[in-house]
């Protein structure tokens, strides 16, 4: 089902309301789960961490700590939503952009605010991703996920801030966002594996025994190739731009980071670009082995025609009812004494001229 | 009828007038409807609408209100445009870009004014497109259209001037501008989701039962999303030419909008670049369909010439005619009192043992 | 002849005398006809027009007039040209590139005067350009074609200055040198044209009776379509090149328009790049109907010896010699009362069963 | 084994610990080899060369020489990577990349220190890269090497720094960090001999006898080159990298080497892409000569059976049972006096003629 | 021979020493020829022309006159080049690219001088280059050739200097080079020829009698359009480089020629890209007239095989051996008066309509 699901989402667009609509006007899909709202706040030596059942309960925390990372699971709840958008300033064609889901991974700066949207791998077979946003601000991370799911990418994350260890803890919200960022690419490199396992497992296929649906089975893998790429390709402007933005909210030492986690973005894309390459030949690979299988079945049908045609042809000659009697010339093989075995010997001959033929021909 | 229309636009390249004529000469198609005229004038608490008899009717409404919209149906008057012309100062080179239908889209400034030439899709299959002109100046926006149509994609900013919700209202002619384009390109998505659902049944299609006319149709489908990218892929660099303007008619936030309005033109690009892939696949995917059928007819009839020609020349052997009176050694086997039933059972054990081949080769 | 001229032109590169010879070498083809001038000299009131039979007549017009516009078609009399290049100061290696045809579109600046080159289409099947060189002054304008024809590309232009109308007759040279080009440019519409109804004609035969000459056809188009490419392609570089010229020959408004000329060249440009993927599909429609053919041929033939084999291996068979008189088991069923219809009856079935086979199978 | 490894890292991509992880972690593969340490420090009177058994033996070199380059060769252990993290002032996130194999090349700068990560080729069919890292400081180079091999790339520029000969012993910590960089990129020219021996065999076998198996030899070869440009493209850009550095490690003279560097990797590049061609080119001949055989096959087909095919109807016709006693009509060639003769002859005739359409249709 | 060591040369990469060796130094082929030099040194009045046999003749020359023009064919003598690069202050690394034949094209600044360089085109069929290197000081020019040939491509700058015609006597070395550098380009067009040559007569092949020999010549022109392409491509750069220069050796009158040489290398490119698009093409109609051709067999074959096939069955039918004394519905044809005419009549009957409907399939 999820699979159904998946495969729908890659030939449908997003329909955002009706055309000409007024713009950040937010439509919420109806099946979309209710949000789910998760906070951490956290200064070096204490760290507060509940689910969030009222937006009440925020404010107080943004006071008391110099970090607080506020997570977002579904929006199926309007209200939520534009108080949020209240709380935290953020611009209505940004939380457009939250809900529509589907866009395009970008990050656009709203004053002091940098707003990001990422996709992150969901399934892989057909691979699809789910759009995550990202909202930095001086004093807060807010991330927006379409559905809540356990074990999602950010756990580690949580798991390091919970432990205090590594320098997450003392550093400001722009190393939460990198550090949130990072969780989101890294988890592609599995899925890059599984891609990994899937071609050698074609490859064998094709090699060995492919038929009509490794054909279907390569398309596939080229088409999920091709949403990853989709996928991960703007990702290296969106972390060019992140670096680039005046007054940065990263300071040197999370630069140096994002610049790091850029440069995984550029080897995801080196193996993307691998394995389509890979897909190109198997396809090749496989128009090959076809043709080869009908090359070898053209020379069977060949050699037998080619073998049994003369030979039915002599015994087509000696099959004829010329008249013996009437005349010496009509047929006198048939009453030599010798005749059968000559006849059969002939033809021997000739199926033995034949094979040598095609033996030199290097066809047996 | 529509469709034959459409489809000689596709090969027709635009005619206009002599090579050599004086530039900004007009010329109009015999056949274009004569103009409608429709002018909406509005500020924050009043908005005055009417279709527009007597060009005359415009200078009030322009000295009166902060924004007036005049939208035209149809080129089929001269005068009518010429005194336009006149009355918004237009460039004659403008001019004649309004009228020279199948322009291609651009963003150019004339002083104050910013004019840019839009495609809007009218027909999906084929995929056409008419041409929309804006001109954009200190008070006023005109736009041409090529004729009128009930229910324009331009109808739901009309909608929302007068229901005097969202900013529409209160904010100056660039953002009415801004709308106007938004809701174009906005109209381009219905018509990519009625792509997916063409190529989802051309996939279908394929893999049940391709014949030559699956072809053409992928075929057609591939011009259309070529004819599709033609006409938004310019749409990128007049939307980046449009925000760049020095003296920009745009202030700061409806400029985030229409950076808004840039990111969905990317998207469609990424769609119709997906479906060209789409459609390369499923060419691909008819090609080896093709072959894998011929490579089945092939098998049947080598394996029916391979068990019946040694069969039938089993038989032509034994309807020889060698006399089995003059030796003994012509064709003795005719005699055998089990002759007959052992000729048969040498045809029967030849045809198990091709069958025994057939099979190890994986034939059958 | 003249397609075998054009041929000939295709695969021929220009030979510029020997290798290593001095720059600004003027070398003239022994066959090119001799230099037809005639010149124009205008101001806003008046206009002078003859052909110029010694060039001692232009420079009393060059004082006379604000602008001169001298025409040179054929370049047969080195003295001429030598002539001109001292009475207007033009480079030898600009002279040079003016008598060397298959030069580059190309526009360079020579101190105050500016020259360009450029393609002028003149066969269109096989499609071969002319060469036009143009150099703009301070008050006069040089073209040169390669030979003297009637009703050239530059006829409107003339008859728009002896008609007097358009701002052409009270513009500086700048004005008339851009609407020479503009002339130029539009010359490709028709020829533009023309491939679209070649096309529409192709795409018709290969629809329905496409041989190898299509082909050959389909590669021709191609093959102009290149030629096509290889002329308009740098005329962009070169519109861009005009326009940004330091100390620019033209006035503002000029520049306005040499913007539309650009427009027009990347316009058919974008028809180029159109039909140069028409003719891509063309080559796989072919292709396809090539295999389908090929497939109903297979089928036939596979049909036939399915059906005809089985049948002739029954009647091969009851034409065996065995010996019905030693033995009681041979061949018993010669003597039966029924025995030859009940034979004729099991090919019936047999021939039956195949063709429900072959229904099965859907080749029927 | 080392190919069946080399084969797994095709299609592997690097794994780097649990996405999420904290940025800068070490992961160490626990069948890593444990750190081999060698050291040459020197000045240009002096040099001295050693195993380095305790890092505490490095500090007073460093202090007594001007250029002390040290070379570790595996990361097995967790403890010296940290103490030689401190003691050169590495940063976590350069030390991460020199454990994390499978690195695109970069050269990053980290204060002072310039980082580099470069592919070294190990092994050829299939191509696979080593990793080398390096880190050029105010008086050291630091070299990282996957594992321990006894005549390294580097090996020659030891012998270099042994005879002091050449300007290596005078010059600084730059020029050593150029040659090792310089002698790692000549390691690719003899991987490019080795290409070019295996295309020219592979192109030789194609031509003569090629079969599937050549296909799959092609893919490979296709595979490698692919996995070569991988590897070789980023160094254009690192070195390019390198020479741009502000506060720039390299004097001027060594940057004039560094660009000699440049152009060897750029060669490298052009050598790779003439490689890629002829592998497509390799599989279109391989192609053609499969198409060539199976044509060849067919016209064996059809002439066997368009010439036996009429034949045997003929004897097939003479061997009707028609009765000759009931008519004069029924096969009176039968008894013809020279029947059988005739009909032997008539056989002869239809075979010469078919045997000249054959020769009118190049087919013999 | 030539060819084959040209041959050799395609798949060789250019071996420079082991890897690692000392940068600069000077590695000589064995088999190199010997220097050999040759000196003109002139003014406007004077031009003294010598074979140097020893160095001490140069410097003499250099103080007497403005422009030396030495060039050096043949690289054999190690003593030679390290005096020369003593004598004119060559940087090492640039007399290792000297002798490194198969260098990539470029220019490249050693303070004062200008080192450039240049591939020659040697052989045409396979292409092979040969190397030129150009060094331009002050008040020289040194040439270096591979290997000494009458009538070299720099034979007509020889033949104009002795003339003293042109303004070649009287410019500086920066013109000389700039003519040498004309004269090497300029020699690419009789290449360019041979290859429209070439190309024309494939294309008659292919179309008339195409085999697989011709699939090989048409690969051999491809790889030969890319060995050209290679060449010249980076010249491009390169001339661009040369203008470019800061203390440009040349005056603005010989950038303007040396613009010119640009443009010719412009050209030269494309119709280098116009003959790879033409032996795509032909590859393309020779792949059609393949399957042109296996259809046309194909046909052959079915409609011999549709003829006969029926016509064999009915008189296999006649010859069986049911016992027309038995029954009455024994084969009672065989017994009518006008059995036989009645069964070749069917036969007959059987023939037209098979032909008719090959006629009507348009088979025929």
């Amino acid at each position: 089902m999820a699979t159904a699901r998946a495969k729908r989402k890659q030939f449908r667009t997003y329909r955002k309301g009706a055309p000409g609509q007024s713009p950040g006007t937010l439509i919420i899909d109806v099946d979309a789960p209710r949000p789910a709202l998760h906070v951490i706040a956290y200064d070096q030596r204490e760290l507060v961490e509940r689910d969030v059942s009222a937006l009440d309960e925020i404010p107080p925390l943004l006071a008391a700590f110099p970090v607080v990372w506020l997570n977002i699971d579904g929006f199926g709840d309007l209200t939520v939503l534009r108080r949020l958008g209240e709380m935290f300033n953020l611009h209505r064609l940004a939380l457009e952009d939250v809900v529509s889901v589907h866009q395009r991974p970008k990050a656009e700066a709203y004053g002091e605010l940098l707003f990001t949207v990422l996709p992150m791998p969901s399934s892989t077979e057909p691979l699809t991703t789910e759009q995550v946003s990202l909202f930095l601000g001086r004093s807060f991370v807010l991330t927006f996920q379409e559905e809540e799911r356990p074990g999602d990418v950010f756990s580690p994350v949580r798991d390091r801030l919970r432990r205090g260890v590594g320098t997450l803890r003392s550093a400001g919200p722009g190393y939460l966002a990198y550090a949130l960022v990072d969780a989101l690419i890294d988890s592609y490199f599995p899925v890059l594996e599984g891609f990994g396992e899937r071609l050698e497992a074609l490859e064998e296929e094709v090699l060995t025994s492919g038929d009509a649906s490794s054909v279907r089975r390569i398309h596939a893998a080229r088409h999920d190739l091709l949403a990853l790429r989709r996928a991960v390709w703007p990702l290296r402007e969106v972390l060019t731009e992140i670096q680039r933005q005046d007054n940065s909210p990263f300071d040197a030492e999370t630069r140096l980071h994002l610049r790091d986690c850029h440069d995984h973005v550029v080897q995801i894309l080196d193996f993307v670009e691998t394995y389509r390459e890979v897909v190109s030949g198997l396809l090749e690979i496989y128009m090959t082995s076809v043709s080869n299988r009908m090359n070898e079945i053209m020379k069977v049908l060949t050699i037998i025609s080619t073998l049994f045609m003369p030979l039915s042809f002599i015994a087509g000659v000696y099959g004829m009812n010329f008249d013996r009697e009437t005349s010496p010339w009509n047929m006198p093989e048939l009453g030599w004494y010798l005749g059968y075995p000559l006849a059969l010997g002939l033809m021997l001959g000739v199926a033995l001229a034949l094979l040598a033929f095609f033996r030199h021909r290097k066809w047996l």
